[in-house]
């Protein structure tokens, strides 16, 4: 993982990501913190962490590799960095659904899954997508 | 194609795309898994494959050139890698449905076809667009 | 203009543009197949072409300039690319009627002046714009 | 200011802006012509143009920094390149007024003022904002 | 902090910001202006003064880095430059009323508050969304 040294010297843990080709820049802390267990906080824990997963392979630049979506990753990371789920009014709730299951984000879900409830019935007179 | 060792130095598959002038990151299986004989899984089949079509021309940072809109490519990618045609609410569908043809991807057709009649069935107060 | 090689060592021709600092891939055949008289074909026409332009000025990265809007230019491309007119739902068909103008493509003018009455007649309760 | 020679080996007068951290190309011609007397006209005015402005300082790539917002430059400078307002459906048009009246274009005011009422009328059931 | 020198010579106080991943370009009399003891304007005062707080590393562009969203910080910057709270259509106010109050910009959070509540009101029939 990349160390950046702030002006006081001090060692602070930015993590660059290249989620599905745009990168992302976000610190170790916002990964973990949120939900210590999902698959995206493993990928970054401690060495001493017993759930630790092998990180993902890196581009030229030191961003971690991911191949997902980088359109619905953003409402994802800022689910992270402050705890609300906040979607603009053209995202398709789903997209995000999708990622927040990828991830292992379990607290996200039913949030989403009322989003994705909310969107589908006021889309299409009632009908069904099937 | 581009070959990058993780730190445990395995090799892991990425591919580098430049479709229309922007980048995308993704794998080879993600290419290859949904929809082998297609167009686009076949650009990057492996040597035995006799399917197998001679890739694209790569540009200076090494992506293989595609000559598509990068736009519409998007939600192509995220269903090769979760298998759900899921647009958002601004997007024209027969975008997205002429790089599903162009790619080959016979099994999003019928969902982006049934999105297509359902955005022209709301627009326009039932008059067709001739 | 830039020749890329491809693996077996032949020749695509592959041309970047900068359209009002947005980068922009494609190839020649697809600038020049649908419209081979418009501006925008004939600024990139074969040398024995009688109704050759001069191409314009490059950047640093070896790219066309063009002085126009990059956003309006995507759904052009797009349409010299498969010969459908796109759009998003969000995206204002006059703003893409200016380009078509200005490269000169005199195919797109019809549908998108179509886009532009049906877009103005549902806006703002039948008022015109004046 | 940047020159470019093209093939001809004529100069052509590129610009390059970066406003709030994106950047646009354009040409001085674009920023000159329409109202020469602009506060952005008037920073790339020729040396022997008495209302010239001191131009911006620039980053390590050459451009022309301008603090202001990137997004709503654009519809700005698309106006410069043809004489038209067009704004996406997105577009807030409070935010082009307030770019166009900084940079002192004063010929698009009149029509972003009416832009500015409509979208008012429009939303939120005649209600104002105070 | 990065100083730009402009064709004068003169020193310009120009500040490079990565957010997230996307690098925005200000002013620090922009960022200290407007709340001079908001944290945003703390962590670029001078330092004579007593609110000073240390400023967050950079990554190697030069660009102080901020584990924030992007997309809603652009409206923020905004606000810093002319004062107006700008939003457009499809932009969950919410997104802008976190950033707000985490770069504690307490004057922009009665507006956004109000928009806020404008927007829960006027999506889904007065449901609430508890």
């Amino acid at each position: 993982n990349m160390q950046i040294y702030d002006e006081k010297n001090e060692i602070s843990d930015w993590i660059k990501l290249n989620v599905g080709g745009k990168h992302f820049m976000t610190s170790r802390s916002t990964l973990l913190a949120k939900e210590p267990l999902s698959m995206l906080a493993r990928m970054f824990a401690d060495d001493n962490n017993v759930y630790l997963m092998n990180p993902s392979a890196k581009d030229s630049t030191g961003a971690y590799l991911i191949d997902r979506s980088p359109e619905y990753f953003e409402p994802i990371l800022n689910y992270l960095r402050h705890g609300d789920v906040i979607l603009d009014k053209n995202v398709n709730p789903r997209g995000v659904l999708e990622e927040a299951v990828f991830y292992g984000l379990d607290s996200m879900i039913p949030q989403l899954n009322h989003l994705v409830d909310k969107s589908m019935s006021s889309s299409g007179n009632n009908q069904s997508l099937t």
